[in-house]
């Protein structure tokens, strides 16, 4: 296995068990089991549980981002790099069902971790930039009608976030039909059902 | 302290100890402690661990089911139905948030147990019938647009899982505003908009 493969193992069965139980009570030994390895070789990777963290973290991040780009290389429509954010957000379901329950975890535990804070609001902030960018050329473009861009973003981090955090405790997971139901209710929204095209095609 | 204010504040401690920590992690104990009681007296009123998670909970869904009957007996309409809910909800915003926290705890830890189930069945079932009844009644009425009132159901809950379950992981405690937000959205969805007064005002 390449050292980068082994590094990404590890963060994947990091980010596991950190949405299993609070992430304070997993220990690296844990974590290195779970990946079949020596702990200290698990050390040589990472200096400590807090790098952990943080590194598991912005792995996921980084899929998340890594996913939206690829796909959205493909469209200049605004509606698509709308529709492209959410569809990367099904595709990994799993690991977003993680990465918040860790973000709600340390938001809730009381600690302070200044690196830790600065990938969470890096990530909110990318999210947030990307909504609002797409929303506001529609509207430039007349894609979209006129709305409250701030709102609506808003209103869409409220329903992803509850897609992805509480949904689990309902015990009824329909990340994909509540995703493409968040879909149709954008097209609403934005109007941008007024156009069967995209323009310029 | 008469007994039946003794023991909503051991349910109103315990709840928030199993919001600062994951509920399993807490000790009746530590609950007796908050509480500046004696242990054996906590065991009186509550016989295990066990019971004192569930009966946490069920006194939290109470209070809300509480507020709510209290706002809504005034109204008639169903658009003031459906903010009743949301207002009890921004009225008891800590509650919720702890309520929340603690069904998906319980949700993600893989344990069984049947009466916490049927409690957080029951809830769920509750606000679902409540809100269905608002909405079907609005429609019937004319006081709503007609609009697929299961699709509807499901995009309020979501968003307020947003609001109470993520939304602490933010570190932006909008609880007051997302509620105001969600009213305004409803006005648009339903049509409630198109009328200026309640009906048979």
């Amino acid at each position: 296995m390449k050292p980068e493969e082994r590094r990404s193992m590890i963060l994947g069965e990091a980010l596991r068990l950190f949405s299993e139980r609070h992430y304070t009570a997993v220990t690296v030994r844990e974590i290195a089991q779970a990946c079949d390895m020596n702990v200290a070789l698990t050390y040589h990777y990472f200096r400590d549980k807090e790098t952990l963290v943080r590194e598991a973290l912005d792995h996921a991040i980084d899929q998340l981002v890594a996913g939206y780009e690829a796909r959205r290389v493909r469209h200049a429509d605004p509606f698509a790099e709308l529709t492209a954010w959410l569809d990367v957000h099904a595709e990994l379901a799993p690991t977003v069902v993680r990465m918040v329950k860790l973000m709600t975890d340390y938001a809730r535990s009381g600690t302070m971790d200044k690196r830790l804070d600065a990938s969470i609001s890096r990530f909110y902030g990318r999210e947030t930039a990307l909504l609002k960018g797409a929303l506001s050329r529609g509207i430039e473009t007349g894609r979209f009608r006129s709305l409250d861009v701030t709102l609506l973003v808003r209103r869409i981090d409220l329903m992803l976030d509850g897609i992805f955090s509480a949904s689990p405790g309902r015990r009824d997971d329909r990340v994909a039909e509540d995703i493409s139901d968040l879909k149709d209710a954008l097209t609403e929204w934005t109007g941008a059902d007024r156009l069967d095209a995209e323009p310029g095609i």
